[in-house]
């Protein structure tokens, strides 16, 4: 017997890599009559530390029959294996972690309590550190949904969504940013403006996040054309080159904590007021940014509903940033329907790439929402020319400068991809002539879900008919795009059960 | 190929048995690279539709390589494998389910929004029929956490946990039931009350649930003497033989939906006030019941803190039961320290079995309460006799009627186990001279889970000093008794970390 098999008994068991995919959750899987489950009375989905030299992780258990694992054997969910740097034959040791510090904390948000600064610290500690499992991160989801995080522990969170990951600086003093508090499909303004900004000669490293609930993010998007998942060097050297890029936020680890309660809020499809606010603001924070704009789309089917509530979450918002000194601007935009044509990643991109190219189709919504923010962010970032961002905006965008300055950034970040159409296409048509009177942007942006959008790049969603436009009777309102047939039909079924998706005047 | 191998393409794949237990969620396992994945757009941790002949079920997808499944197979955790009655070989289609149906009522309550009757069964039909993941479950119980379920959601949610599982019918027109609103170790009454009643020659067919958050529950602790977990038609032949029985509930699938809230209720270690009275009350009329006394413990460290909190619940409690027409006695006890002796499944059942046999060192606070509830139960389903209900119980308990009863009805459920000791013991001893001036219930309870309860039936805390006791420095407060050496030290590890779990007056 070698050191590492008498280490195999005990405490201790061989790690088999056996390639089991459970997206983010860590679970270790172990024979339901090894020695370890006996002598530590280890049960199916307990919690176990699993330590393999000096790095440790806390897994859920499964346990599996002889099938798969041997009684000396061990093996560990993707995610798992890799946030241990385990290698097959490794001998890891199987323990009882420590209660999760923070759970009393989670059961006081849960009874309604209001947490403090180090009690919110502690909840985002663990959830950073992967302690909390699904039900503990659903639970502070909802404990927080709604408006159940006043001021205080709304800056409290964000505080600690910062401390837990990644800062990043600039060498420039004006670093600008800007953010859509979503809800809104096809509005890919970030794609337009960050070209802008940075041939206006300001510093904007944006990063970018994936779709959480809508049929595609800016990263998504912007995946469509180029590299987005850079490290913080590559990140850099792109800044350096360019003065801005379009990377994906999640893989330089700004808000740890943050991506993995979105995991947790993308099935409930579900918002919490204060955990936007941290969400936004904590990675803006950490982005290192200093003049942030704020654009907040407002319609009935919106992510914001009416008035009051973009003005409340405004306020907010404005509160929060002030404590943390984030010059910001909140620009409150018409959110009644889609922007642009396309709503999924690649059908989005193809209406950035019209508008950067000054075509004469290109959605002039889209072109005009994108200059209004470059606009604000100029003038936030510049208050010397205060009134002037408007025209130097159109201008760099008129000039082919932005579009010019776009595909600098793409090929820093990692050459330009050529654009892909989707294989299986069907058109929604007019039961009847009239004239669009209202659109439920959620309804269409599940459609475009259901037919694919984020995770099929080319899927989504490519809208015909803006508001007050006169249709006639067979006519295309939008037609829906597919990589996969089944995807296509499952979208059209949703659509055919939901026929209100686009209204029509009578006559 | 044969007409199976024919059908393992395009939506279908051949089952294989991995045993791979998840407890209770339903997970698939694919080859990332099958064509069921592409074609269908299959990701991890999409909703997968499961079907084989004419049954399906839905489930978690997670992704695995050659290592364990071939392109053409897939397998299912061991949960999902029973609940499809599935056999190796058979051939399953794979499809995209509907969307849950109650998603948006579940974002309702969320949001603090109040739901109705037809929202609730809505809701709990597709918990019964397991389209909740755990995501939506931890959500659930939290959105209706501490008393964010009004009366009427109350009714609502109980009405539709009885719907969803199994009603019993009994010939008898009165059928005498009890239950203890949980949060005081070592109560174990029910054991005692039932076969006096049952001697006294009423019908109490007793369904009891395993622990939720405390060490042992009745079904637990019952489970250390004989079988518990009985269907129905057994059941019914031990209750028409001996008038009464003690059964885990879970196996009668009497409130299904109840059993699947608990699951997630307990790594929370959260309780709610409306899903607490639906989970009793559902459990109560779907079991035939028709009187029914309540034991609510009250105490600082108790489930229920205090009189106002128990007269509160003990109130809604009691609109609830009549609405559904249930006779009720609601009896408030003394919930400032642990009853009995033992904490922990069979430490519990040494106490009872001392009640029954009138030794001479049986603890007498558990004979004492086991008296008066029985003696309400008594009044409360034989109205014509009030008053005389004390002493009817003294008498069949002091004459061995009560100890004969229980035998038989141990008997009839399987035969009588006997009695082990837990092979690990560890003193707790004070640290200096004192009177015993207060008892945390709650942590003593955590040292007996810790120390294995209630899945190692023989582990737990021996109890040694009530209130009001002298002890002497060095003397054993409790004992910890575990079946692993690692648990005990686990267990003893957390009581040096907790030095408060007695307190001592100075002197």
């Amino acid at each position: 017997m070698n050191a590492a098999l008498e280490q195999a008994d005990g405490a201790h068991l061989r790690l088999r890599r056996l390639g089991i995919d459970t997206y983010r959750e860590f679970v270790v899987f172990m024979h339901r009559d090894c020695l370890v489950c006996r002598s530590e009375g280890f049960q199916v989905r307990s919690r176990v530390r699993v330590t393999v030299g000096d790095r440790s992780i806390t897994a859920t258990l499964y346990v599996v029959g002889d099938e798969i694992l041997g009684m000396e054997e061990a093996s560990l969910s993707e995610a798992a294996w890799i946030a241990l740097a385990a290698n097959a034959g490794d001998i890891a040791r199987m323990s009882h972690p420590e209660p999760v510090a923070s759970d009393s904390f989670l059961r006081k948000k849960i009874y309604g309590g209001t947490l403090s600064g180090p009690e919110l610290a502690a909840i985002v500690g663990d959830i950073a550190g992967h302690a909390y499992d699904d039900i503990r991160l659903a639970a502070f989801v909802t404990a927080c949904a709604g408006d159940r995080l006043d001021l205080a522990e709304t800056i409290g969170l964000t505080e600690a969504m910062v401390k837990v990951g990644d800062r990043l600086n600039w060498t420039s003093a004006v670093v600008a940013d800007k953010h859509c508090v979503g809800g809104l499909p096809g509005n890919r303004t970030t794609m337009i403006l960050v070209p802008i900004i940075a041939a206006v000669g300001l510093c904007i490293p944006k990063t970018s996040s994936r779709a959480i609930t809508s049929p595609a993010g800016t990263a998504d998007a912007m995946e469509a054309l180029t590299t987005v998942d850079l490290d913080l060097t590559a990140m850099r050297e792109v800044v350096d080159k360019e003065g801005g890029c379009i990377v994906w936020g999640g893989s330089v680890a700004l808000s740890p904590a943050d991506d993995i309660l979105i995991g947790v809020e993308r099935p409930l499809d579900l918002d919490s007021e204060g955990q936007l606010i941290a969400s936004v603001l904590s990675k803006k924070i950490a982005a290192g940014s200093t003049h942030v704009v704020l654009d907040l789309p407002v319609g009935p089917t919106a992510k914001i509903r009416d008035q009051a509530a973009a003005l409340r979450l405004a306020e907010r918002l404005r509160q929060v940033a002030d404590h943390f000194g984030l010059v910001v601007d909140l620009v409150l935009s018409d959110g009644s329907q889609p922007v642009g044509r396309g709503i999924g990643p690649a059908l989005e991109a193809r209406d950035v790439l019209a508008v950067l190219g000054n075509q004469a189709d290109a959605p002039a919504d889209l072109r005009d929402r994108a200059l209004t923010l470059a606009a604000h962010l100029i003038d936030l970032a510049r208050p010397g020319m205060a009134g002037a961002g408007r025209r130097l905006a159109a201008e760099i965008l008129a000039s082919g400068a932005a579009e010019g300055k776009f595909l600098a950034i793409c090929e820093a970040q990692g050459g330009l991809k050529r654009l892909a159409t989707a294989p299986f296409r069907r058109d929604v048509t007019a039961s009847r002539d009239g004239t669009v009177t209202a659109i439920d942007n959620r309804r269409l942006a599940k459609a475009a879900k259901l037919a694919g959008a984020p995770a099929a790049a080319l899927a989504g969603v490519d809208f015909h008919v803006p508001l007050g436009r006169r249709v006639h009777r067979g006519e295309a309102l939008f037609t829906l795009h597919g990589q996969t047939r089944s995807e296509i039909d499952y979208a059209a079924e949703f659509v055919a059960a939901n026929p209100g998706i686009v209204s029509l005047s009578q006559g």
